[in-house]
């Protein structure tokens, strides 16, 4: 009758909002850092003060995932990173199909962050004859109409768009067509997938908008942004 | 003693978090998509079933800022695409530098989605006697050394650094001994700048990572992710 009540498991079947999300991947870099910086442990404090957060919504964060740290005594730094990696899914291989080999697609081929996280871009894919056949980066360009079959040998999973914007959708439905399950669309243009391929849209000029929003508050000195 | 209380102006010195300032931009991109498609009027429960957030949080997040739209009747897009660009300071215009015209740099000057924000880069600068004097989608290219004189001129307030990483700190001090008053750093290296200048750091990875989780998340047919 008196049985102690077993701890909860971490509570896998409610929805993470996406900012928690998010908030992962800076938790990640951070910690990517402090190890680089030489550091073995760290703590929610710590963390939350690096990034602009506090250090309850650090530990709320990780908390949708399960019970990481010890009271006391905070996070060692491998563990966390190892823990973040798996719940992102960024603990497993995900070779990437870049479409597009453009001055943006070039940049994205040649951009170290994706490895650094364990993304590898393994095939390019272009309709220009004069890029078919060339290495960019160490990266082999395809014409477009090989996706399928590239994509099958390689087991691509994911891929990115980096076409002028009226090509974006054709290429996002070749990609699903393709078997690809994730798609980061660089094209500064909507596209419209099927429900069960996710996929991400990049608009570089939001970051200018929120850069001017922050300059613009901050001469005004009022309604500065916060976390 | 019985006068009505006047309506509370919106609260301008209460800080706006960054999420809702971030939402606004997704706002203002489905409000444009909407007037460009042929649309005069949009709800909060359009808007936030066109971007996947309730009505509610709509709302709540216009608040931040004052009164918005009639209640029955909406908004008109026109004027909420207005008061959002007000409210981001993307109403004035923006000359802006880049920094650094390899592939990053160039994807940069040619992409169109900055101009069409109000966002105009007016000068490029990079160290490579062979690109300097050169034009680039329409931008001049000068040595960085002329960063002080040639931002002063074009009263160039913000800027996107797009240089290795080895050579971003180097680059942001000079931007920031030149007035430049904010930052995006698409070098994939955190950087440190006085606290009176703005800065966004771009991690392109991110996005895939994100992209992973709801891959391995949708696959694991649990923990997906919600606003």
């Amino acid at each position: 009758m008196s049985e102690p009540k077993p701890k909860p498991p971490p509570p896998a079947d409610i929805p993470v909002p996406k900012a928690v999300v998010s908030r992962l991947s800076l938790y990640l870099r951070e910690l990517q850092h402090l190890v680089r910086d030489g550091h073995q442990r760290t703590s929610s404090s710590q963390l939350g003060r690096l990034l602009g957060f506090s250090d309850a919504q650090v530990r709320k964060d990780l908390a949708y995932f399960g019970h990481f740290g010890h009271p006391g005594i905070g996070y060692r730094c491998d563990d966390l990173i190892k823990a973040i990696r798996k719940i992102l899914g960024t603990d497993r291989d995900w070779p990437v199909a870049m479409v597009g080999t453009g001055n943006l697609g070039r940049a994205l081929l040649g951009y170290k962050g994706f490895s650094h996280q364990g993304f590898r871009i393994v095939a390019a894919f272009d309709i220009d004859p004069q890029r078919i056949g060339a290495t960019i980066e160490g990266v082999r360009v395809f014409h477009l109409d090989r996706l399928v079959e590239v994509a099958a040998e390689n087991k691509i999973k994911l891929g990115m768009i980096a076409v002028p914007a009226p090509a974006a959708q054709a290429v996002a439905d070749r990609l699903v067509a393709a078997g690809i399950e994730g798609i980061v669309n660089f094209a500064p243009v909507t596209i419209s997938l099927p429900d069960n391929v996710r996929h991400v849209g990049v608009d570089l000029a939001i970051e200018l908008e929120q850069l001017s929003f922050s300059v613009v508050n901050r001469l005004n000195n009022n309604g500065s942004a916060t976390e």
